[in-house]
């Protein structure tokens, strides 16, 4: 394995850790649970968990995997706030796309290369990227990785 | 620069990225938001900061770059937990605690090669990481950018 291979390899399973985090915290929760606000006035778990699906799903297009398998997330739960009045989709079904987006993201994770990772992603372009090389889809794991990382420490004040 | 050096300079940015997000928040923060729990009987500003600071200044000696800068904090903010009896640094020490780590990491970080950072880190024996290079200080750096975007979720509840 080259130095480039084990580092994207341990930021890939740093990504599945949290990953993992979540399916935990799923498993633990009941459903009352989730529903609740993680402290007062504060984003629900279930809208925690849209939020972090959404953003998953964002990473197909962004990262030139394919669509994103559950575009109507983008609306409900990351361009509009948890207290709006758009419908959300049920908690099994929340789970059951949390599932489908990770399975169909790690699939993917096994094929790329490094040259690949270190490749633009699709909201940078080829000029922009020229010059500005770290804008890459590395970093785009590296940036979705710590953001389930924060909003993971909300998620456990729901326990 | 090499794919290698472009790997870290990207974890370095994240990691210098949580950590001025950390300072944005104890610009906006009063003293009395800074005392409060972060949601209710859960840990405090203060408390989270300490926490940060501590594990930041463990870092020293993990990735063999000296003596941690203040080891008290190790038994306050990380055996213990808030509601301890243990006497708690005051917030303007624990801001300077906080700043003056950093800058030191930050000096160190400088003078790194891309082989240092794949270098075994002190916690694990030779025998191991042969077996496990990943390891290596880079991984300490990446767990400790996800862990401060972890409290940074909740220290942003404090707002």
């Amino acid at each position: 394995m080259t130095q480039q291979e084990l580092m994207i390899k341990m930021m890939i399973t740093a990504w599945e850790s949290q990953n993992k985090r979540v399916d935990g915290i799923l498993a633990k929760l009941t459903d009352e649970q989730m529903h609740a606000e993680t402290a007062p006035n504060r984003n629900t778990g279930i809208y925690l968990l849209g939020h972090l699906t959404g953003v998953s799903d964002g990473m197909l297009p962004l990262l030139g995997l394919g669509e994103k398998l559950y575009p109507e997330l983008e609306n409900v739960f990351l361009t509009n706030p948890d207290k709006s009045d758009l419908e959300k989709p049920s908690l099994g079904q929340l789970k059951e796309y949390w599932k489908a987006v990770n399975t169909k993201l790690a699939a993917h994770f096994e094929t790329m290369s490094a040259d690949d990772w270190l490749s633009r992603h699709t909201a940078v372009s080829e000029e922009d990227f020229a010059k500005e090389p770290h804008r890459n889809k590395l970093n785009i794991l590296i940036s979705r990785t710590i953001h389930q990382g924060y909003h993971l420490g909300q998620l456990t004040y729901l326990g």
